[in-house]
């Protein structure tokens, strides 16, 4: 996107105060808006355009729906000094995410190692930002994510059983960025395919795959297996079978159980007959939170040091190509940062226009542009 | 290898008093011979033939070099009642292992979670093996493993820079086996491009490549790429970089990070540099083993019941290939072990001739076959 010439590009604090203004406007707490809001726009100052503001126009069809309960605060049901249990009320994941990670976190600080489970939760972001604000701590941070979004087909099955169903890992460093890997199990998150329809492009082939397992590569047929149709959807990571993608399907699954069973939600794959989906309006997503203080491990800094000689040497691996050096996992997300922090975010203007109509219909003011936004020259 | 007709064919408990046998003969304490040929036969009942008594053949080579300290005994280094650190005295990995997932186990049973870290070890043989000990004990257990074998090639890289780094995860069930997912994070171990060779088959393009990136199908050649050249190597996960690859790169970091650098083991892509390695002729290698007891998140047999529901649904799914059901992870394996503990497992004659060689050259007696090895009639 922000190569894209003469996208509207909005301050990260401007676009803050948006949210801010839309999601109080729906009726959520000034502290949760405040906290939500920050994530979201972490998430599109780090370039991960698909799960920050743009999900404002899901979270809005969720709330109409009667799916998310915006007024809902997370509480914890279970506790000990390493382990947690939340039930997030229903409402977005965002809040209660950022209260389990801080929990895991402070947890870990005492013991070494600390889980935090949050059950009733809907979309929770990028799974990267609970990770991060572990590293950022000093502590190597996991989470994933499960969702009420089936579209990944398991290898040999027809039908779509998993969500994308994320992994986030991330590890402290003295003199690097943290180590942030954030990335969905499927070989690519949904919003990849619709750019690929956006833009006019096929799929390549082994992202998508009909009913009978052939890959789709039609952009307009890939979507409707993703997004409409219960047959064929998003491979797990490696793609086709011969390509090991029971691995994928198997790491899906491995973030399903961490998030759904061992939470108490609702699977997916159940959802359509799972007594307890009947009982509740709400989607009932899963989410879990590690936390590691490599301290407990280690003497203070040893972590850090030998974490960054590897970063260091992969960085400096002979590429492939020598206009293309070797990254490490987060590099793309901190160019962006960097970039984006300076210069703005660069919205589509079809997305502009879905928050000004989103903010009419919420009551809330629109903050993108012009005067009313207050003193931000870069808005 | 079962379908292989005229194979020999050798017990379990026949495999276990050979492996004893070497072991003994190499020095190995009695009791840490016991154990380590428990997990070796069990790996070979599970039909991972690449991990299992095969390996006493790189053992051997790894023994003669002086990089195995088979008359090592683990130590606990550093303990709370949540982690521990033990180092492994530059020995095989699968004493330590086992010691170290079952010091999990016991803490995690106590306090909910718990994580083990091991340095100064060898090969462990499969990952599945410590995952599963702990859902056999009913709780989740996570494990993974670095490696001195650099044979992974990151993504836009030319050399391999790292190891194959399985990851193993296993949860516990009621009515089902439990789910045991244990892969490499590349798109294939180093054993399936030699079975191709032996086979004289094409590797199929997408699991190794050569300095440039490009896929090398020619088997002896892919070996070459993976055993011996610097340049090249085994793709991760994912395969090729439209298929997200960089997610494979991702995976294997982040169990190099949890094995390596958070037990201070040494990272295999510095081995040749690092003071340390220059110090010790053992390999030291770095494991990490998490426990986690589902009852500290949900009442007795809740995760259990509600996870059983979802293997139901995974393996009841519409097939593509109606001949195929859907599998869920572990279920390969499971089949094997059912089968071997009966029929024994099979053992190719080659393997046969290099285990008798290597049990001569240590003085052990050759138990395979014959009445020297006692009454069990599938000897």
């Amino acid at each position: 996107m922000d190569t894209s010439p003469g996208l509207p590009v909005v301050a990260a604090e401007r676009l803050h105060r948006q949210i801010v203004a839309i999601l109080a406007a729906w009726g959520m707490d000034a502290e949760i808006a405040e906290a939500t809001a920050g994530a979201m726009v972490d998430t599109d100052l780090r370039g991960i355009d698909s799960h920050g503001v743009t999900m404002l126009i899901i979270y809005e069809e969720r709330l109409r729906a009667g799916r998310l309960a915006l007024r809902a605060r997370p509480a914890i049901l279970r506790e000990t000094p390493v382990t947690a249990l939340m039930d997030a009320g229903g409402g977005l994941g965002h809040f209660p995410s950022l209260a389990a990670i801080d929990l895991a976190i402070a947890k870990a600080r005492r013991m070494g190692v600390a889980l935090v489970a949050v059950r009733n939760s809907n979309h929770y972001g990028a799974a990267g930002t609970y990770a991060l604000r572990a590293a950022e701590a000093g502590l190597i941070g996991v989470t994933g994510t499960g969702s009420r979004t089936r579209c990944v087909v398991p290898t040999g099955a027809r039908n779509a059983m998993f969500a994308t169903n994320p992994i986030a890992f991330a590890a402290p460093t003295r003199r690097n960025r943290p180590f942030v890997l954030d990335m969905a199990t499927s070989t690519v998150a949904v919003g990849k395919v619709n750019l690929c329809w956006l833009n006019d492009r096929p799929v390549p082939a082994g992202w998508v795959v009909d009913g009978a397992g052939r890959p789709v590569t039609d952009a307009e047929e890939a979507r409707q297996f993703c997004l409409r149709r219960v047959e064929g959807g998003v491979t797990p990571l490696g793609g086709l079978p011969a390509m090991a993608s029971h691995k994928g399907y198997g790491l899906a699954a491995m973030i399903e159980i961490l998030s759904t069973q061992l939470s108490g939600a609702i699977y997916c794959g159940t959802a359509d007959t799972d007594p307890r989906a009947k009982a509740t309006p709400y989607d009932d997503v899963g989410h879990f939170f590690l936390a590691l203080d490599p301290r407990a491990f280690r003497p203070d800094g040893a972590f850090e040091d030998e974490l960054d000689q590897m970063l260091d040497l992969l960085r400096r691996a002979p590429p492939v190509d020598p206009a293309q050096p070797v990254l490490v996992a987060g590099d793309p997300e901190w160019a962006h940062y960097d970039r984006r922090r300076v210069e703005g975010i660069p919205m589509p203007v079809k997305l502009v226009h879905h928050v000004r109509a989103i903010a009419a219909r919420a009551g809330a003011p629109f903050l993108l542009f012009g005067q009313a936004a207050g003193p931000h020259p870069l808005g």
